[in-house]
């Protein structure tokens, strides 16, 4: 056999340990005598493994308490519609556009509400984060967005905009889990999963406990985050 | 090993020659050298697999070749909400409520637009389906959306009011291929994957190419249909 290793940013290689034990589990999964493909959603395997998941990521992000952790479907580019669903509660909200990625959210939001573009780099084809005195802050805004890695032009964030308050979305996607970060700065941190976290299939959105329950309700049950 | 075998209405038991393949299968996709989660969603060895998938449901079910097969995420919940975004098109829609699950299609579908119930055993505990001469059927709704198979209480329709052409939508979710069924007779089949088909994580929803191309702009993009 000859091993491939995709190294798109995109589904990519997985750590061969990794598929060696989905493997040898496939049938059997911890002596349950199912496949994980085969258990209820509400039995006591299946909850032990979401909890574990959502351990796991606790610890290696180190998100603290007053942060609650979503695991959804839909990936980033769902979750760039119900951002403004879940948050904008009647308020505009600020975009900086840094790359492809965020422009996208740009247009996928602006379906449901104000939108407000703070700061663009389009013009000079996404090569740089403008510097942060330049940016057109709004005080009520009721989040700032941002995409902290932009992998397609291959820019990414070092530092973050002081928003006086205003909380910050952050489409994490492509480098999310690739360093430490200060969750405590971010309001929103969402990413799907195939680029920079395991197999497509899932999105994950941390979201701090005074964000919710503010949605539209226009937003789709199963996205509500709340 | 003791094998359990999971019969519930929900996630539940795979045949074991299909978990065989898909465990044989883990490291090396077909000689390809990656497993089906390391490949990329646009490369031919993932495409054949889609294409096949399509295919082989269209044979399964005769799917006729003026309908198309969307595979999405997000579930039939999801696609409470996305039925009517993509379909209401400034109309009403007339819905059947024979269970839990077309109940909470309406609760989820009532804040896109005007829903009507034209039909409901909700008073009689969900036994069985109301006779067609008893629905209040409207000619300019957008659809009529049943379920055709409530398992919760147990009541399946063996048949189809006449709409006059009104397009009929239909949650499948929990008898979709456990026979043949005439496709032609609905605009719109849709079901999860966890209940008959497969493992959790995938919705299917067939759609008859002329009602695509009418979503609300508050459609999530990913979920737009057309």
């Amino acid at each position: 056999m000859t091993q491939i290793f995709n190294f798109s940013a995109g589904p990519a290689v997985l750590p061969k340990p990794v598929l060696e034990r989905a493997q040898a589990e496939m049938l059997n999964w911890h002596g349950s005598g199912m496949s994980v493909m085969e258990m209820s959603h509400r039995g006591k395997e299946f909850t032990s493994i979401l909890e574990k998941t959502e351990a796991d990521l606790r610890q290696l992000l180190k998100i603290p308490s007053n942060y609650k952790v979503l695991f959804l479907q839909g990936g980033a580019i769902a979750e760039n519609a119900m951002i403004p669903l879940n948050l904008l509660n009647g308020k505009a909200a600020d975009y900086a556009v840094t790359g492809g990625w965020s422009k996208r959210s740009v247009e996928d939001a602006s379906a449901y509400g104000k939108i407000n573009v703070v700061a663009s780099t389009e013009a000079d084809k996404y090569t740089y984060v403008p510097d942060f005195s330049t940016w057109a802050l709004n005080q009520d805004a009721a989040y700032l967005h941002i995409c902290t890695n932009e992998n397609m032009s291959g820019v990414e964030f070092v530092d973050l905009p002081n928003t006086n308050g205003v909380p910050i979305v952050a489409d994490m996607s492509s480098h999310i889990l690739s360093r430490e970060i200060d969750v405590s700065k971010y309001g929103v941190i969402y990413g799907g999963a195939q680029k920079n976290i395991g197999p497509a299939g899932l999105c994950i959105v941390i979201v701090r406990e005074d964000l919710l329950g503010h949605a539209s309700p226009l937003t789709p049950a199963v996205f509500n985050w709340k």
